[in-house]
């Protein structure tokens, strides 16, 4: 057998994150600082997200466009929270075409400042509204602390902006993205997640609400997984975004945005990866299920499988590397996440059976050759089903209630998430970051643990989900 | 009737251009100079071409990918030719974080640095050779008279890059790509295109050798869609690109890149847009086929329509706004370029029989009813073909062989595409431009239509087409 590739999850989980980027081959560093290449592989895992996120987006009315990454920094300073939260991040271009520019042009951090000043152009009548506005493009913000996939200077994403004719309908729409992303995150990319409002500093600079989904990675940190944010009437009035109602009134529109990003691929390594690799949920699996042929005489059937799997909508692949050794290969398939393997060679031919490989637990079982593609097809339904449990039961089984401080600071080192009573105030959160590390991933909608606030004993307002977070 | 909403074409052209980016909703000028918004009807025409052009690429064993948005400066100063080709047009970022920049970043022109500098890490052997990657993105080349679709600061596109074993195989792959760009644009954009070799004048910096795609619009011009660049080994050397070969000798790779971008948007306007606005080639139309409603009682019978539509794999779309007049109505879909428009109201439902509306030639029919799905299915073909037979007449009764500069001078103006004799002199090359205006737009392959160059009088070399472009 060929031997581990990765340094092991329990030894260095941050060093074989690094690993599995590498080995499978998802993407580098860039060559500027905190940049990032998106290889071939990792990439076709990210066109798999996009393409169901996307019908996602469209099915609640939203429609695709393209703004410019160049925003004049006059825009950014007329919405005053927005540009003192973005103004330590920002990329600025000062020349142009060989010389200095007049005024310098800001790489976007987000675009809801140009968007909005188009929006005050094409609305003027209730009738315009609501108006829906979905981009698939990439952002910048200056990252001091750069993680592939987790926190780059540079990153893909999608970045939805609406405006609507009453602060209730934003409200709505907000909740509505909100499930969108909670179930493609359920869905698709197999992961549990906990959605709740974010905490007033952690919110988004100039939204009034911001909620998130949140997961839980194997090292027991939390990651935001999305965001969308209530921007009730701030840029709407930053941008004279008004319409005429049906009475003839101009009023304010009430806008919202709402964001999902390549910080998802990091997600699914760390939720679902282990020491041998990747381990892709089969819907964002480029080849879903690897047929291994193991040795020139099963070339036709290997084809045959393939070519059953395709007709039943299975991304296939035939690895017919045969010069390759096989425990290479294993390896590599490994690594790389995929799904289901058929290992198919002279010895299945002659027997009538198939080996299935699954990724997630590994196991093996044998199945008549003939029903390979059906048996494989199936799995992936199986494995789909049972990394969402897992990562349910995983995030379930380390969410722990909390009412002592002492207690919590000594326990968040292990990891988990914790459910505790919080007072509300803006003093209590930062006192919490400074004695424990963590931070207020959300409010959630539940039963206070405690009368009283975990960390200022003041009376308890909200329960909270508190952990350490990438 | 509703009044023309556009210049006619014959009045202004270019006016007739913007009025009709503007009132088919396509595109805004974005607040950067040289920018542009593109609008949902623009972006859906756009992610249309992407599906249709990225499952064209795919078949050719390229592969996504995506590289950061940022290149150090001293990385285009690798290769000496690209680099000064490209300097005048940079966009640089002095300033991120707050902080001066101790290297300054331009936001990419196009990617050959960046992804050479990564072929370099990546190719060792003969195996990993050919590597062919293709990326969607952004790029900015700062542009001195910008003109939304045609020519844009920041524009839209796909840029590929391979790397093969020998300069044959490199040859090999430009010419590949040429023909999947000239399919591309015949059998989806509906576009007539002559390809041919540019002139080392209008080469790509750092080239051997650029090949075009060369389309000529209804105002005489010539635009250029799409170009494929055989680099040989001009970036392999540059960055070090080597590989051991089967004889274990250390070898430079040879390289390539092609791209197409939202120019073609523009290209397809001018080239089937008419008095009455834009008219789409059905196979990147984002409605194929509208079912306009006329009243309240044929809302069933519509949505009937549609439905037998959508399961024909037709993208149909009702218009249901019965508040909105009827002829406003036709004429916003003529704006908009819809193929085929289905009439449909009471009187219809009682003669049980609908009418068929092309956007082409505007010609009207009647069909029974319950055939009017599959007669509009039928008719997106019959005009798919149609658009294409009128593009390639119009560009072979536009294009003359010439042999007197003189004439040429005198009949340039009128517009279209020119067959000279050429020396290959860029002595003459420019004189050309100086003279006339016209520029040229590929050597072709096709006897000469003098034995002597048309400016210069020099011995021919070349046939090339001549004209004025975009």
């Amino acid at each position: 057998m060929a031997k581990a590739v990765l340094t092991p999850q329990a030894e260095n989980f941050p060093a074989w994150y690094q690993d599995v980027v590498a080995r499978a081959e998802l993407a580098d560093n860039g060559p500027a600082r905190g940049t990032m290449v998106i290889r071939p592989w990792g990439y076709a895992i990210w066109e798999l997200m996009q393409a169901d996120m996307d019908r996602r987006i469209k099915a609640t009315g939203a429609q695709n466009a393209a703004f410019p990454m160049f925003i004049p920094m006059s825009f950014l300073e007329k919405e005053k929270q927005h540009v003192e939260g973005f103004s330590p991040e920002l990329a600025v271009v000062t020349h142009g075409g060989g010389e200095e520019l007049a005024e310098p042009l800001v790489v976007r951090p987000t675009s809801e400042t140009v968007i909005n000043h188009y929006f005050a152009k094409w609305v003027q009548s209730h009738r315009d509204l609501p108006l829906m506005i979905n981009l698939w493009n990439s952002v910048v913000r200056w990252e001091m602390r750069p993680r592939v996939f987790l926190r780059t200077t540079e990153f893909l994403w999608q970045e939805g902006h609406t405006a609507h004719s009453t602060y209730e309908d934003a409200v709505e729409e907000t909740h509505r993205m909100l499930e969108v992303y909670r179930r493609f995150m359920e869905e698709t990319l197999a992961i549990s997640v906990v959605v709740g409002e974010k905490s007033p500093g952690e919110r988004f600079a100039g939204a009034d609400h911001t909620f998130t989904c949140e997961a839980l990675m194997r090292d027991g940190k939390a990651l935001q997984m999305g965001t969308s944010h209530n921007l009730g009437h701030n840029f709407a009035r930053a941008f004279d975004i008004r319409y005429l109602d049906a009475g003839g009134e101009r009023r304010h529109a009430a806008t919202t945005s709402w964001g999902t990003s390549t910080r998802m691929i990091g997600g699914t390594i760390m939720v679902h990866g282990d020491d041998h690799g990747l381990c892709l949920p089969p819907a964002i699996a480029p080849h879903q299920v690897v047929v291994v042929q193991l040795d020139g005489d099963s070339a036709g059937a290997a084809r045959r499988v393939e070519a059953e799997l395709r007709g039943a909508g299975v991304r296939a692949h035939v690895d017919a590397r045969t010069h390759t050794s096989f425990g290479r290969r294993s390896v590599d398939w490994e690594l790389k996440g995929v799904p289901v393997r058929i290992e198919l060679g002279a010895r299945e031919l002659a027997t009538g059976e198939a080996t299935l490989v699954r990724r997630d637990d590994r196991s093996k079982s044998t199945v008549p050759l003939d029903g390979a593609a059906r048996a494989a097809t199936h799995l992936l339904e199986e494995v789909q089903d049972a990394l969402l449990a897992q990562s349910r039961t995983f995030r379930e089984q380390h969410t722990h209630p909390v009412t002592d401080l002492d207690e919590f600071a000594r326990r968040v080192g292990d990891g988990g998430l914790f459910l505790a009573a919080w007072s509300g105030t803006e003093e209590s959160e930062r006192q919490l970051g400074e004695r424990t590390g963590a931070t207020i991933r959300c409010i959630v909608d539940a039963a206070p643990p405690a009368p009283t606030c975990l960390i200022s004993g003041l009376p308890a307002a909200h329960t909270v989900l508190i952990g350490r977070a990438y």
